[in-house]
């Protein structure tokens, strides 16, 4: 390729990576104000997260249709390829842990008419929340700096996520079957609390691409909690 | 471009549509069969369905692959591009489709053992699932034929699948408060409710790729659902 051409190229690319930075600092937000509109019952805040989506959405359609038009004008060999693949692969990803935080200010909005539980029945879950913020954010300044072990190191603690999930399951049904009148709110944070465990599964398939990108190679190692299915008898969350 | 390669091209495009094709097939398998397997407590079925959704995840790894080499190749012209593009898009929602259906069949095995509730309980699902089933292929044969119109007809029914989860879900909360044994049991199948309403979200995704396959043209009215935050304090679903 030409200089020119070359130079072009590489402001391409690094006009994907800025796009999805910023499409990653605004998933992190929405995770988090989600969390916050939930635990406080704040509609407003719900309503703030809901409108953002959308925003979301078309940088997703963006990056894609610029990352598959690079490829279609310019021809890319392994490298670069790679690069385009792994920025339209974590753009969706992005775009659907915004999907669940969103899902999860709707649910916000739903329950805020509803009886109370007891406070201790939205502490789990907003544990459980920080700590995916924290993946979230590791992986996406691991793609930032290409650093295949920072990603490795997100991708091994999702383990945890899913334990607390699993836990943070079995305390809602307690809380549900304590009381009948904290079916519908616990059941709300039961679905939000499976939201999180979602976006804790897309930050492992982030981590994947980043391995993906860095090395050449897929993953083809499963995730241990795909081959759980001899302990899934006794587990009432049924991970994945 | 030679004759030769056009017809090497036609041929690419063949294989891909060809393998979509047979993952179509798998996924509306996966979702009669974890149905069926839930309702009958078949844990033998089950286990069917979870170990066939890895062919579904290494045909879309397959069809993604082979579309992005094809992409960077032969640099094809706007109506090639749309049909590649769209065979990506809609090898992942078909994918998707798999995911879910898995994770029923994976709640089908964790309640095998627990306390039967009114078995009125489950007919809401089965049917609900039937008509997405019909949503599924409907939308795969309108695929295969590159019928936009067909592919709007389903996308204008997912409302109707909307409306039946939300009866659904309002429908198990009660069995849920009724009787404290049917907690458990009934949020699991709280949780395969909202994934087979998910599978009909991933129809309507395909209906749309298939519009902008057809038409050159981005769907950019949403679906009438993802307007309805005004309402969204009734419903308890939380919706999208």
């Amino acid at each position: 390729m030409s200089d020119h051409i070359v130079r072009s190229y590489d402001a391409d690319l690094e006009g994907l990576r800025r796009s999805i930075a910023e499409m990653g600092g605004m998933s992190e937000r929405m995770l988090g104000d989600s969390t916050v509109a939930l635990v406080r019952r704040d509609t407003a805040l719900a309503q703030k997260i809901i409108s953002a989506d959308q925003r979301l959405d078309n940088l997703q359609r963006e990056v894609e249709e610029k990352a598959v038009l690079t490829i279609a004008r310019r021809q890319p060999l392994a490298n670069d390829l790679r690069e385009l693949i792994s920025a339209i692969r974590i753009a969706a990803d992005i775009e659907r842990v915004g999907d669940l935080a969103k899902n999860i200010a709707k649910r916000a909005v739903a329950i805020s008419g509803q009886f109370s539980p007891p406070h201790r029945a939205v502490v789990g879950l907003e544990h459980m929340s920080r700590l995916v913020q924290a993946q979230l954010k590791d992986v996406l300044d691991a793609y930032a700096a290409s650093n295949e072990q920072k990603a490795m190191e997100v991708w091994r603690r999702d383990d945890e996520i899913d334990a607390l999930y699993t836990s943070l399951f079995r305390e809602l049904l307690t809380y549900m079957m304590e009381d009948p009148r904290n079916i519908t709110f616990c059941t709300h944070l039961l679905f939000c609390a499976k939201n999180v465990e979602r976006i804790g599964d897309h930050t492992t398939n982030i981590a994947e691409t980043i391995h993906y990108l860095v090395t050449g190679q897929s993953m083809d190692e499963n995730r241990p909690k795909l081959d759980t299915t001899n302990i899934l008898v006794d587990l009432p969350a049924a991970n994945g």
